[in-house]
C-alpha cells in the first residue's frame, strides 16, 4: 500500500478503531518506534496520533500550572440519566442518537449538566476524569472572560486603543485598533488562519507559541510577542468578524499588562480557585514562558463543565460571584450578526461573536466556546443545560462536528425540557 | 567589565543578591531580553538563572503529571518553633546558625518536622508552598523506594540479572550486571558524571533525557533508552560504589517492566496518593515520553517532607502502611562502607549507599536523599527529625553544602533532643 493510501485508510478509522490504546500508541517501555509520538517530528498533530496527544500535551511541550488553590473541590451533584438514546436528525438529514453522535465525532469525553446536576459523563480514547485535555480555542473564551472581569473592575477600557496597554504594538496591525475590536475579532489583519494550508500564517503562530518545532535557519518569530508585533494590517478595523487567533493573544497581553499578572496566575486567582476546580489546569508556553492565550489551555472535562455552569449561572458558582453578572450578560447578548455573516459559517446561521464567545441567537439563547478538533462548551440558558466536550476529530475545523453535534444538543435540550 | 569578570561577579552574588525577583528574572510581559531564561540557549542551567529555573522547570521542558489522587491532603500538624538561632560549627570551623546556613547555601525552602510536627517552614527565592521545585537526584531515592516496594511484592528479584527485565540491555555494560548492583550503584561503567566538565558523559545523558538541547548533527542518543543501551563496561560489577545516574535510569526501567506502569503512575499509585500529597508532582520527560527517574522529579517542599516522614515512620503515614517496613529497614541499615570509601566523599566519612539512599552510619543513624545544587531530604531516626530542603546553590556538587548543612542538622538534632 502506498503511503498516501495508508494515510487515507487511517483517516477513515472510526473512533473505536482509532482508540490510542487499541492502536498501541505510546504503550510499552519504550513504545515501539512506529507507535511513538514526538513533538520534534510533528507526528502529534496527525490523526490518529492526535487521539493520544490531545490528552497528553504536557508530555510534548513545556507548560505552566494553573493552580486550583488549597481548598476542596466544589461539589458537582450527580443525577445519572442515560441520555444516550436521545434522538436527533443531523443537518444532512440522518437520524442520530446522542451516544452515536459521540462516536461519530470522536469525543474523548462529554459531561452534561442539567440544572446544575451532572446527568451524563463519559470518557473515551486516552482521556480520564482527572487528566487535562487541550481545550484548543475554547481557551479564547477563558481569555475573553478574564478580560471581561478586568473591564468590570475598571482595569481595562474596551474603547481604549490597544497601544494604551501594549505600546510595542504601535507599528503593527494593532497600532490603530481598539481593545473591543480584538475582543470581538473585528480587526483588519493580513494574517490567515487556514488549518489545512501548511502555508497559512497560523503555522507561524504555532512556531512562535511553541506548538511547532523551529527548523534551523527559520527567520520568523520564535515567541508570541514578536509574532504579534510583526502582524500587518489589511482592510479596516471594526467592520467584520474574522476568526484570527492573534486577536486573542493580543487580548491576553492586555490582560497581563492591566493586571500585572501572568495569564495562568490570573486564571487561577479569578476563576480556577474560586470555582473550586477539581484539578490544576495548565497552559502550554512559548520559548520565553508566555502562555498561549489563544489555544493553550488544558483542563479536565469536569472543570470545563464547572466553568460552563459558572457562566450559565450569570457568574455565580460555589457559593460566590466569580464573574460579574454583567460580564456574562454582555457575552450572552452577543455581537452583531451582520458583522458575523460575511465570514460564511454555514453551520451557524444568524450567529455572532462576542468577547471571544460564539453566540447562536437561537430560540434558547445558546452560546458556546469552541475549539478545533471538536472541543466545545455549550450553554443553553433556556433549557438550563451545560455540555462540556473534548474530542480528537480527524478534521480540525468544526464544520465537521457541527452538523452532528448541534442538532443533538438542541434535541437533548427539548427532551430535558419536556422532562424526558 | 569583561564577560568573564561579570560572570565571576555573578558567581559571588549572595542568596539575597541573587533572588530572582530582585534581579528581575522572568519578570514583565515579556521579560526584558537580558532577563529572559530559555531552554534553547541553555541559560537556565547557569547561576543566577537557575535560582528561577529550579522552581519553574516545567515552563522549560515537557513533563508528566504525578497525580495526588482525589482525596484530601494529609494533615501535617504544626508546632511552630523558631530554630533559626540553633548554633553549629561548620566543617571548616566557622560559627553558624540554622538561619544563616539557609542563606549561605542558597536554600529555596526548608521544612523541618520533629516527631511528625512541622516546626519550621521557610521559603526563599522563586519557591512558594504550592509550587513544585526540581528534586534533582533526590528523585533517585524515590526510584529506589519504588523498586524496594516491587521487590517486597515479589515483582523484582534483586539478585536477578538486569536483562531478565530489560533484555535489550544485553550488549551494554548492564548485560552482565544484577539488579542490586544498579540499585547500589556498584556497576562498573565507563560513563563519567562530572558536572563541571562539559565533556563528561552526564551531558550525553542530559541531551538524551531532554534536559539539554540537541544541536543539529548531534549523533548521540536522543532518548534515555537508547542512551542506556549504549553504555559500556569498565572494571567489574559489585566491587565499589560509583555515583552514576544511568544506574537509576536502568532501575526505573526495571520498575516499569516489572509493574507494567509508567514511573509517574507507579509513584502516584504507590506513594503520592496514599500519603495524601498536597499537590501533584511531575517528572520531566525525554522526547519519547520517558520520565527521568534519575533526576527529573519536581515536588512541593511539604510533599517532600511528607515522604520523609513516611520513611522515618518505617513506611507508615496517613493512617496506612505505604512502604513495607522491611524496605525502609533495608535502606536504613545501609550498604557496605568499604565499597563507598574509594569514592572519596570527604564530607561523608564512614557513609554508605543503599538502594539509592545515602546512609551516614552516624550516632543517630541518619540517612539522606541528595541532589545537586543543594536538594536534600535528611532523616534522623534517633532525634525523630525530618528535614526537607530545596535549594539553588551556584555550585552543583554537594561538597559545597555539606560542610555547612550537615553540622547544622546535627546541632539542631541535639538541640531538639535536649528539648531546646
Amino acid at each position: 500500500m502506498s503511503v498516501a493510501a495508508a494515510a487515507n485508510q487511517q483517516q477513515n478509522l472510526t473512533a473505536a478503531e482509532s482508540d490510542p490504546q487499541t492502536l498501541g500508541w505510546m504503550q510499552g517501555f519504550p513504545p515501539p518506534q512506529d507507535r511513538t509520538i514526538t513533538f520534534q517530528n510533528g507526528s502529534f498533530r496527525s490523526f490518529p496520533e492526535l487521539r493520544w496527544a490531545w490528552s497528553n500535551i504536557r508530555q510534548l511541550v513545556p507548560t505552566v500550572n494553573v493552580w486550583r488553590g488549597a481548598g476542596p473541590a466544589s461539589v458537582l451533584p450527580r443525577a445519572d440519566h442515560d441520555i444516550g438514546a436521545s434522538a436527533s436528525v443531523t443537518m444532512d438529514g440522518r437520524p442520530m442518537t446522542f451516544a452515536r453522535m459521540l462516536e461519530e465525532t470522536y469525543a474523548d469525553g462529554i459531561a452534561v449538566l442539567h440544572r446544575g446536576k451532572l446527568i451524563y459523563e463519559r470518557y473515551f480514547g486516552a482521556l480520564r476524569p482527572h487528566k487535562p485535555h487541550i481545550a484548543m480555542s475554547v481557551t479564547k473564551s477563558f481569555t475573553g472572560t478574564l478580560a471581561g472581569i478586568l473591564i468590570a473592575k475598571g482595569k481595562i477600557d474596551p474603547q481604549a486603543p490597544i497601544t494604551d496597554y501594549v505600546p510595542e504594538l504601535k507599528a503593527s496591525a494593532f497600532g490603530d485598533a481598539r481593545v473591543h475590536e480584538a475582543m470581538d475579532m473585528t480587526t483588519g489583519l493580513k494574517y490567515t488562519e487556514v488549518y489545512t494550508d501548511k502555508n497559512s500564517d497560523v503555522w507561524g503562530l504555532r512556531r512562535a507559541n511553541g506548538m511547532a518545532p523551529i527548523e534551523p535557519g527559520y527567520e520568523g518569530a520564535t515567541n508570541i510577542f514578536d509574532f504579534l508585533c510583526a502582524q500587518q494590517k489589511q482592510g479596516e478595523h471594526g467592520k467584520a468578524f474574522a476568526y484570527k487567533t492573534v486577536n486573542t493573544d493580543v487580548l491576553a497581553w492586555i490582560c497581563r499588562r492591566a493586571s500585572g499578572m501572568t495569564l495562568s496566575d490570573l486564571l487561577s486567582e479569578r476563576i480556577w480557585a474560586p470555582m473550586g476546580a477539581e484539578e490544576d489546569a495548565h497552559y502550554h508556553v512559548d520559548r520565553i514562558g508566555t502562555e498561549s492565550g489563544g489555544g493553550g489551555l488544558s483542563t479536565t472535562l469536569r472543570d470545563l463543565a464547572r466553568f460552563g455552569e459558572t457562566i450559565r449561572n450569570h457568574g455565580r458558582f460555589n457559593g460566590r460571584q466569580i464573574v460579574p453578572s454583567q460580564v456574562v450578560e454582555d457575552i450572552a447578548r452577543g455581537g452583531d450578526p451582520e458583522k458575523f455573516k460575511p465570514a460564511g459559517y454555514t453551520t451557524l446561521p444568524g450567529a455572532s461573536y462576542r468577547n471571544q464567545w460564539w453566540v447562536t441567537h437561537n430560540a434558547h439563547g445558546a452560546f458556546m466556546a469552541r475549539g478545533v478538533y471538536g472541543q466545545g462548551l455549550y450553554i443553553d440558558p433556556k433549557a438550563e443545560i451545560v455540555i462540556a466536550r473534548y474530542a480528537s476529530h480527524p478534521a480540525a475545523g468544526n464544520a465537521a462536528n457541527d452538523p452532528v453535534t448541534l442538532p443533538a444538543y438542541m434535541a437533548l435540550a427539548k427532551d430535558l425540557m419536556a422532562g424526558g
